[in-house]
């Protein structure tokens, strides 16, 4: 069990560059104006995720493809500040300076974004196959290539196959964007996090409802759950029984991006350490609640942990 | 005389870091959006400068503050690209990503910059009175901490008083930007860039009203430039008489970002080889044009030299 204890948590998915500009005035077209502020943050959820692992306290590790060049640098410099472990992340050269810009309007809360396709594989289930699994005590996808997910997930049901229960590999799945291939992953996380957007896209109004109606898609035994912002965010677990916590937001509402994998790291965390599910997602409900009390993620470690 | 030419021309002032973000219709506020492509670019006027007079075919030199870290490395790099020495660049810890946002609009030509503050010290007369100046057949500083660079030039008109008339160095300053304490700089310039932004300040409504009305505030000698987008640009040189050039369109508006600094740059590089001030207004006038024609400045080497 010490041993178990000591192995990583691993999320698979995107790091993307934010590059967040703070103004007081949406900028007219064909013209120059200056922002209040500019911040450049790693991005991408299972990146996101990993931040908010290792401020909790946990060992982790992320996978996922990098552009190189500055980009590259920045964001796996800013892995490595946050002790997470990019031993597997892959260089591709192709397409070398992907960034998101977000106009983030203090006097409106207004949020313009403006995307760029990264044009850069995602992980394969060859890749993942090279990777040595007894390192893991936990996998997390972030819904992506699920066809490929599905994939990989079976090679660590296989490994699992393998080993006596303490010793296994919990697998998580995130299905946070209305993609139809996407839902293809419910069957196979013995954690399923399944977003407010996706529970809407099926027709339901709260996270109660979604949870009963997309309980059938998941395995037995697996554990549902939907946060859902201010609400707060419920679970269903093996029992059949829907567990609920409140939000608990912050005194003023000052950054919200990211919150929802704050919550996914929060949950994780707590389930891995051998903590309830109610437990796990009070928890999680707290640290990002709290979070969008402040920019970025640093913050959760002098209010989450003992250090 | 061989000796002059083979000298430098030194450009002061801002390097930093356009993310062009190239779009086909402006973001409204608040939506998410995707670019058609995304780009970096080195930027600022005086490093633009020096970008399109190396490739015209001189020899030339940037100096200016950069922060540390990828934006620099990305920065530098490019400079290196460009053959543009960067001896005289200092790099400064404290503002590591600073980055100006630009959105182009491929459907209007329509650029939209949202600048940050670099929070980086300027180039003061301190660190040019080290420079040598020796190497030098013509500087030009875009107008930026004015009180400094007022100094700076007096070091240069010094430097020059001790030499023959054929080994002086140039003095050329661009007053782009309305603001008050620029406006010093223009009894101090050999050559004297006003922009249509300032002339309009002024309460000018063409080129050649500006030229008339401000010429009493450029020293005795000095040639006063003022372009005008579509409109071309107007030149007054010592004996009073006012030069124009037509703009040269390009067949389709695709990038005006940087076509002054193009235009400045295409002017003093005709000047530097003696060129008429009749020759460089419509080189200028030619080569600010074509560049609106293409993304970035690379396309004017092959249009504008014989390579």
């Amino acid at each position: 069990m010490e041993d178990q204890k000591r192995k990583k948590i691993l999320c698979l998915g995107l790091a993307c560059l934010d590059i967040i500009n703070v103004v007081d005035k949406y900028p007219e077209e064909d013209t120059d104006s200056r922002c209040l502020s500019q911040r450049w943050q790693r991005g991408g959820n299972a990146s996101n995720s990993c931040t908010v692992l290792s401020l909790l306290g946990a060992s982790t590790a992320f996978m996922g493809s990098l552009s190189a060049g500055p980009v590259a640098d920045f964001i796996l410099e800013d892995f490595q500040k946050h002790h997470i472990d990019v031993s597997l992340v892959s260089e591709h050269a192709q397409c070398a300076l992907p960034a998101s810009v977000v106009i983030s309007n203090i006097s409106t809360g207004s949020r313009t974004i403006l995307h760029m396709n990264r044009n850069l594989p995602d992980v394969t289930a060859e890749d993942f196959a090279k990777v040595d699994l007894r390192q893991f005590k936990w996998i997390h996808w972030e819904g992506r290539n699920a066809e490929e997910q599905v994939k990989m997930i079976q090679q660590v049901v296989m490994y699992n196959s393998t080993l006596p229960q303490h010793q296994r590999i919990t697998i998580s799945v995130e299905i946070e964007k209305t993609r139809e291939p996407l839902y293809q992953l419910f069957p196979h996380g013995d954690v399923v996090f399944v977003s407010k957007d996706v529970a809407r896209h099926f027709g339901f109004l709260t996270a109660e409802a979604a949870l009963k109606g997309l309980c059938s898609r998941v395995k037995q035994g697996a554990v549902l759950i939907c946060a859902w912002a201010e609400k707060g965010a419920d679970a269903l677990g093996p029992d059949g029984v829907v567990l609920h916590s409140d939000a608990f937001p912050p005194e003023s509402l000052v950054d919200t991006l990211g919150a929802g994998d704050t919550f996914n790291s929060a949950v994780i965390y707590t389930l891995s350490n051998g903590g309830s599910l109610q437990d796990a997602l009070t928890f999680g409900c707290k640290v990002a609640g709290s979070k969008c009390g402040f920019h970025g993620y640093d913050g959760i470690a002098e209010k989450f942990t003992d250090n």
